[in-house]
């Protein structure tokens, strides 16, 4: 149900049948490794090029979450799925392997919450039974797109981010044992006149700022209601860019409330600048550790606020600055 | 209301309450100019790219279709809108420039009806008020991205098709005056394992033809409920094939009831090869024309059938075939 513009309270709260997160070598050096369902020892993940590694991932990300939700392949009535290579090959090329109908979403590194809030529309509203929503990065394919290929050993500002490698699925259904989608809030796009490709936390950093407050206004919340909310992939600087704006703002959240996923997902020893970012960031710490932090019964409450930069290499050689979006999903146990 | 795996009978029937279609000097010297909001007599728009000069085009005919809604830009819920440029930045740019909370999507040229679809599930289910959904492409921006820079006058062989240069969008509403979404058919990955960019139409005949048995399917219908079934960018090789499988299983459409936007929207006299494709083929001429043709009483019942080729210059360099998909939303007086 609609509630204010742009804001949904689900009245049946679609359960998250399934879900998985898998991942590449360099993310089972990371702080979550214990959390994931699968990680490839080698970055191709015995493939032939990045790009067809990424379709690996995210066809795995989607076979376990498929598995785990004892849901029929076949009774699945829509894959939703999204991801930062040219025309979403990755999703698509996916959706020719599974075989279920499948709708093609772009929010960039919002992918993730965006394939969740729409599935979570349809299955409340009983637009479908089941759907599987997913999204998926790869680092060397996303760093051969965007920027240079990692053979060319070029150096980045610490402001950067590093892309994680990774996919993230789930299967929601009506009900069953499972988190439960709550609510969601859909994003505006916001620009703050940013135009450093590397600092994307910087300019996210006031998308996450709009749909979190957007999301307390037309809910009628405030950050007490969660125990924890989680941005996709701000990082370092981006992150507390946005607690600064929100505490200004009279949004306070209590010590370890406010958090972000690329600065969970990796170690201190890992050289990943300000965090992690892409797709599978927010997709693998929400589907393989909040998840089961929720299953565990070690939180009850949260919000998922992912992140997307809308811009494209073309957009930066024309001088563009960088709009941004994000969209959050409130899941709760 | 879900009808079957993947189609949906709409109970309240969204309204379409303005619809818009704009293109440029080269439509307007085509066979449906006089069914055009708006043409421009330049391909830049009096921009400095063409890049910036497609994001005009989507401008423009979102600012059209809110116009003759009569609906305020704050009324509307959600924008949703696709593209062919690389992380859809038409799309992208538009929506902060429209500022309207926004849902990218992706199904290349499918792109028209999937945003119509989804469009039409959130009003149907009082997901949202009103919905704008919009999708455009421009000839010379999708040139220079897939294949060369138009001014390298590279030749093409006859199967290949001429991208339209325009956009198109709706507005949405649960009730009002005008033409109505009554069903709708989500497609599913198709790939007959042609991997030649320049026949599209042979790549995406099959995807269409799954689409629209599956919607006859469904909602229990056969060609005679519609007075016009049209394809989006079959163009004249791929559409011929999907009316020759169409008919070997035994569905048979009268003369001229089976037709394909491609093959529609240029004069005879403008080489465009096998017809004309793009996000906006199908946008323009159903919004542009076939809208018009409800509203002049000449049809009744359509059923638009939108096909897209979900490659990118990357899976082509890589070998692999193209995955098609079309999306089916039918029209009614």
């Amino acid at each position: 149900m609609l509630s204010g513009r742009q804001s949904f309270i689900f009245q049946s709260n679609p359960v998250i049948l399934g879900h998985s997160a898998v991942g590449g070598p360099f993310e089972a050096r990371g702080a979550l490794s214990s959390e994931f369902d699968r990680l490839f020892d080698d970055i191709w993940m015995g493939q032939d090029s990045f790009e067809k590694a990424e379709k690996k991932l995210l066809e795995e990300a989607c076979n376990v979450a498929i598995t785990k939700s004892n849901v029929k392949k076949e009774d699945i009535n829509f894959f939703i799925s999204g991801d930062l290579m040219n025309q979403i090959i990755t999703s698509s090329f996916a959706a020719r392997t599974l075989s279920i109908p499948y709708l093609g979403v772009f929010g960039a590194c919002s992918s993730s919450m965006e394939s969740l809030a729409t599935a979570s529309i349809l299955v409340d509203t009983e637009s479908a039974k089941y759907v599987l929503a997913g999204t998926s990065s790869h680092n060397a394919a996303v760093e051969k797109q965007f920027r240079y290929p990692t053979e060319y050993g070029s150096q980045k500002p610490p402001t950067a981010q590093w892309t994680v490698t990774g996919a993230g699925a789930v299967v929601l259904g009506k009900s069953g044992i499972g988190p439960k989608v709550t609510s969601a809030t859909i994003g505006k796009v916001v620009d703050m006149g940013v135009s450093d490709p590397f600092n994307m936390g910087e300019a996210m950093a006031q998308a996450a700022v709009d749909t979190i407050e957007t999301h307390f206004k037309e809910l009628n919340r405030d950050p007490s209601y969660y125990d924890i909310v989680v941005t996709g992939d701000l990082g370092k600087i981006g992150h507390k860019i946005a607690e600064e704006i929100l505490e200004q703002d009279g949004f306070h959240f209590k010590e370890g409330c406010f958090k972000d996923c690329g600065m969970l997902i990796y170690n201190d020893n890992q050289p990943v600048f300000a965090g992690g970012s892409g797709c599978a960031c927010s997709a693998v710490v929400t589907y393989g550790h909040f998840l089961k932090e929720i299953e565990r019964g070690n939180i009850n409450k949260i919000l998922v606020v992912a992140t997307g930069a809308l811009m494209s290499p073309m957009s930066y050689q024309q001088k563009e600055s960088i709009p941004s979006i994000a969209h959050a999903v409130s899941i709760e146990k």
